[in-house]
């Protein structure tokens, strides 16, 4: 029976126990448990709560725990009832009655609150990491490839001729916001619940500036009852996450669209595609799927744990115990997601000449004429609705722009220079405006971005 | 490298495996994958696209795979690119090459339709008995304390004085809806896919509604290309789930209300009960906060389930492997749920007196005044404007409804007689109206539900 | 003041009295609110409660506020507090202070109750019937043009041809479950909860199948409690609101796909494209993404509502009266993009040369290889693998499957009579296992699906 | 027809122009719209694009639109397309053809990006001033009310005695990093749009950050085609949104539960209570049960958000135009919830007697115990144990802790004098340390939160 049970008279329910447990998820963050109890130990023993003896007892016993765990020779059951049980019980075993002494002036209310923020931490540094990669990724791409001619979409319509360098720096900068909400998320994960107790503090004179510096923390968590009841740093974990892959999920879902037989804009590494088990021709571009796919199960736990927390009186309640699941599956899926962008952005091949194909007499040159004739003077909107007219005419008898004649060019009150204008790459260079295609604002956000 | 990867130099990287592997979810239906293909043999045997000894070699093998797996013996790793390839491998080297014509006429796409379709009816059927069982309990209860006087809550505000089988059986019919959504959603999983094979069929004469008999199908998904890209009846399943703990969740809320000092009127069991790790008094209600906790989870899996499909083109495409994760788990979540509530409701202490407590006089009564004075042929409107008035100046002076004098009771237009309405037992069973608290009413949905 | 603030000695405040209006959502169902009290009033009369002259009032002023309502005369206001009691109001102006035995036996709870419920079993017939409509829009496209050749996707790789009929039928089967969702729904939704006043019942002597009979309910609600409180007949209709969306952004997608110029297989009507503002070549498929857009709405809607009822306790509780903003914005979107969707369905056109384009000689036919080399007895793992061979050979010397030579078909172990199995329309019409892409079996579901 | 469908034939259908239009919710923006369309006109002005008469006649048009929108004049109906058409229509009328010249350099893909942010700017100025008020609100009550002495409470079950103030300022707290989240999304949302034309760019020499200046915008968006694709900021403001009503849910519940005739610690204002219909005792919490309720709905306005450009290629898709429905019904809804929580701290009456009541004695002393037995230098988990099996005797006996003898204690290890220590406020005012309950940590945080 539990450590924590001496005033009841029966065991938990064989059912209730399994329901209960949450040892699965929380195996990961032995690590973090371990060094918050060590932790705690010194700064009990700095402020004279422990014996110097006892303390050298405890950090021996956890580091030991530590190396077991590792081992595989430290292996917390359900009996345990969760981990920090379970270290308890192991301490207890390895260093006597003193291993009672750890918990002094703690609860497992501010334990967890602590273990999760130094988990987090750390998975933070590292998605931020990531998050710099893949912004590195897609400017070496645009760098390398950046200059190829390419139809710029809305609507999947082509709209207007591009550099690819503008479309991969387009996806570039959302993930550079991407990073700044991971960097203003840690700021508020980074303080120390440790010491709160249950919610309202301790009588004993323990110093939490003290373990918090210990743990690396930027600061203490000001409430103790805040402390064990605050969520919303996690919330907010997981809604960047949430929206990090949803960027994601667009970079994907364009991947598998470019990889079509019918765009043939991009062939994923060996290493990013898988056959059919029935049809032999088949490279499927699983790597982007799953990257798409995953997007929904971020979304899932952000939306798991906002409810969680949805009308819960202070401080803890023990539903807080499924807080962990979601956020640790934000968390890594998204870290996974984006280093997998990586490598995919790293090795694909691009096939320039499909790029280009076609843009040649495009329709997508139509803007040209109408802010050729804006520049005669003519209001935007007449010269739109001319230019409009004109393509109508040219698509009902499937001719392409480069066929206009000079007659029909000074029908629409142009002259034959202007025929210059339809070159496509000339028509992307010439959006020279602050964040246009052209090549010189590319070199410029590159320059912005490293 | 995978058996599938003929036509690709390149494995895939190590990096893309990891996110790829679904086999720790996959794991969980070894069992329906096995059942699946002995049908599958079975039937290519019947139809004469194996020989008889095939079909016997191919059954033996994978007869000799489940015991190997419930062994320990056969175990599926990441390299074997899913749970249908690692089969495939073992039992190709069990039988040797004929291994490798079971997968005549299917492809994992209606394969693995088909394995989590068994899956699903299996644990649908296991949730229906849940969900049997659950308002089995509460009718147990009804019948057993359901007399018990309370007060009836709005706003969770005292309303009316009703028994407390009135509202266990809210709870039931509520239940009692879940297991009707249960067999609308079962009817729509029990439809076989298999042979559909990638999206198109086979030229292979096979009997595809032989296997769903075999399979015990109540028949076939009539389109090969909507039988691999369907997930509409898992979406189903998950909305029945997230409906149903919605439910748990408030009946756990209500009886967390019901487990503080301030109501106290139930004791959780022992078995379903807490204690603090620094509060040594506490007897925290920790299974009903968990069953309330898990209902973001089930939520969360359902937001998954949908979004995974969103705009997603027709058939297969990889992201649908994503599906069974939040399937499984909303799944097994709901029936723990509902199961553990069975043993709460099954054994909690019911504390009638405290129930009951401070009816008599409590302002709750306040509307039989009203509906008597209703009675006499006055408008309820005015009937309940001049009880409203009497009740802000009996809270006023502190007084209680068993305080009335005669000369109130003619002030309101009522008489001393009607002072007998002010009997709270009374009260509640004068409600008789189709539905309404009293005992008869409480007997007939008993009846019912049973 | 409201007509229920007799006993409070302030009004709400003004901030109060916006946040907690809901009639710009109430307004919507004051025809059944209408409807429901002049079935109320009737029973009473029925049942003796009400004398018949005042029965008659009452349904001749509730007529006339109708008619009122309806030429914009009879107007509710914020400060009504809510529509019943605007209408209790209205009411007692014209026919006095019977006007105020309207609400004998009965509560707004269950009032409201009833009148969502009305407002739902209208909306899910039109929701029914659209989904018929769009139901038959396919298949009558399907009857028209569904022989014409394609390739059928999987990863959105070509992976075998198919016939259209067989693509379009795979989205009908699924519109076929949405239809038999809505009608699982529909016998939730479809009980009357008239009657059960604010929870507890009534000791009035009323008829509540009565009421239910005039409002051509199938049934009554039970429990008077279940009546007020139940709120998972809405979660259900959103959610079937929510996967029936998902289907129509599957659809959308494909077709924002097939407009694409790299696609260029549809041409969706005038009628559901619109222009740019600023290129003037711009026919974008606007009516599909919108369709797909709104999809997150409809998820949206259906998370508002399973999150208002997580953890409430019995029974009404004031937060339940945000149920009717995501519910009526649920099941509005849905009939208006299904019916949208069946416009976009009967009036795009279909590229029959752009499908069918350069599928001979396509990658795609690689599985009748297979398939031969299965049937000659080779075992498929063994064909798919020499097949698989064969395909990288031809993908790097740019050859087509057409071109292959007698020596390789022997080479592979065919033999040159086989190179018929390489014609497209052959290879889908082969496919003739149920529910396989050839022409007899799409007729076969035609029939079904009618 | 739409000034945009010159090369259509035929009208868009009327189901597609109702599902097309967004004018209910950008009537919203169209001071947004005018603003940021005079900053365009002046800056092409300034550099050259348009004279300075033109200019001057752009700016008098818009200023007069709108005056005629605030006076009721200028109404755009679903005929103009959008709200930007229905400008530049009424410009038109009232300026003449010059008006076309407005949309030169622009579109309405960027144009209504910068409408947004304008939008999303001065709202989440208003937020972030709501929060303020509301921290103030709570700070004040701790300031008056602050040192009543009430139950603590974890798992809703009483733990130790704490202050009110302490648990007034854990919601304070939270509070405070909803208004730092506030912040630093706004830094997001603070960059212009404007100039980025379709996706591309212009050609047009434009100065882009000049009308990001004279709309007051920190920033440029520095690439065109994330300009017009970003939603990121909005799923960001959502999200915020999402985690703020959270915490106000959480107030809420502990508000409605502490209305009830159980805990009764809270009076609500009658500002903020409503009546029933029927039961005329009745004084239900709506404001609290409403802001509660409008959980869910921010809920889902943020995943409609996320889903909405789930999987979406680049740039802009008509998808997005539901961006602005759920983005302002949550910053909306999220900024009148956090209002009327102020005023409802600010009114709403405390009955300290019951909160203190039957603290004296209480079980929630017996951590006291505990600690003074760990400060003798027994382990705290042994002591733990041993009073855990002291609580499990009292309660089995009914006796209250305030009945031990000097003989129980001496049997715990303690002395009589230890008997002072199961004085609830000294047990309160005990815990010192760092962020713990006593009075003068709560000074020490006001002084911060100040």
């Amino acid at each position: 029976m539990s450590r924590l049970r001496d005033r009841f008279d029966e065991p938990v329910s064989p059912a209730m126990e399994r329901f209960a447990s949450s040892l699965d998820v929380d195996l990961d963050m032995v690590a973090e448990d371990l060094t918050a109890s060590k932790a705690h130990a010194r700064m009990l023993g700095e402020v004279g709560v422990l014996a110097t003896d006892e303390v050298e007892q405890l950090l021996g016993g956890l580091e030991r725990i530590g190396s077991e765990f590792v081992a595989g020779e430290f292996v917390p059951t359900t009996s345990d009832e969760d981990i920090h049980m379970a270290v308890e019980r192991r301490l207890t075993e390895l260093v006597g009655e003193v291993g009672g002494k750890l918990h002094t002036a703690r609860s497992r209310n501010d334990q967890v609150a602590t273990d999760v923020r130094l988990w987090l931490k750390a998975r933070l540094a590292r998605l931020s990491e990531a998050l710099n990669g893949l912004v590195s990724a897609l400017v070496a791409r645009t760098e390398s490839d950046g200059r190829i001619l390419m139809p710029g979409y809305t609507h999947l319509q082509r709209g207007q001729p591009i550099l690819l360098g503008h479309h991969l720096l387009a996806h570039a900068w959302a993930v550079d916001r991407d990073r700044q909400r991971v960097a203003a998320a840690t700021s508020r994960v980074d303080a120390s619940p440790l010491g709160a107790g249950a919610m309202a503090g301790t009588p004993h004179a323990i110093d939490r500036r003290r373990t918090a510096e210990l743990l690396g923390f930027g600061g203490v968590v000001e409430n103790a009852m805040d402390a064990v009841a605050a969520r919303d740093h996690m919330q907010e974990v997981a809604a960047v996450c949430a929206i990090a892959v949803t960027h994601l999920s667009r970079m994907a879902a364009e991947l598998v669209l470019w990889s079509s037989a019918e765009f043939a804009f991009v062939r994923l590494a060996d290493a990013h595609t898988t056959g059919s088990s029935i049809m032999p021709q088949k490279r499927n571009p699983d790597a982007v799927e799953l990257v798409r796919g995953k997007t929904g199960r971020v979304y899932g736990d952000l939306m798991s744990l906002l409810t969680l927390t949805k009308g819960l009186p202070m401080s803890y309640n023990r539903d807080l115990q499924e807080d962990r699941r979601p956020l640790f599956d934000a968390v890594t899926t998204t870290i996974d997601s984006v280093e997998l962008m990586i490598e995919i952005w790293s090795s694909l091949e691009l096939a320039a000449e499909r790029f280009t194909a076609e843009l040649a007499g495009d329709p997508s040159l139509a803007t040209e004429l109408a802010d050729a004739l804006a520049e005669t003077g003519m209001p935007f909107r007449q010269a739109h609705r001319a230019v409009a007219r004109l393509m109508a005419e040219l698509a009902a008898a499937e001719r392409t722009l480069d066929t206009l004649t000079d007659a029909e060019l000074e029908g629409l009150g142009l002259e034959p220079h202007h025929r210059a204008l339809l070159d496509p790459r000339a028509a992307a260079e010439r959006r020279t405006s602050l964040g246009g295609t052209s090549w010189s604002e590319i070199e410029r956000q590159i320059a912005l971005l490293r």
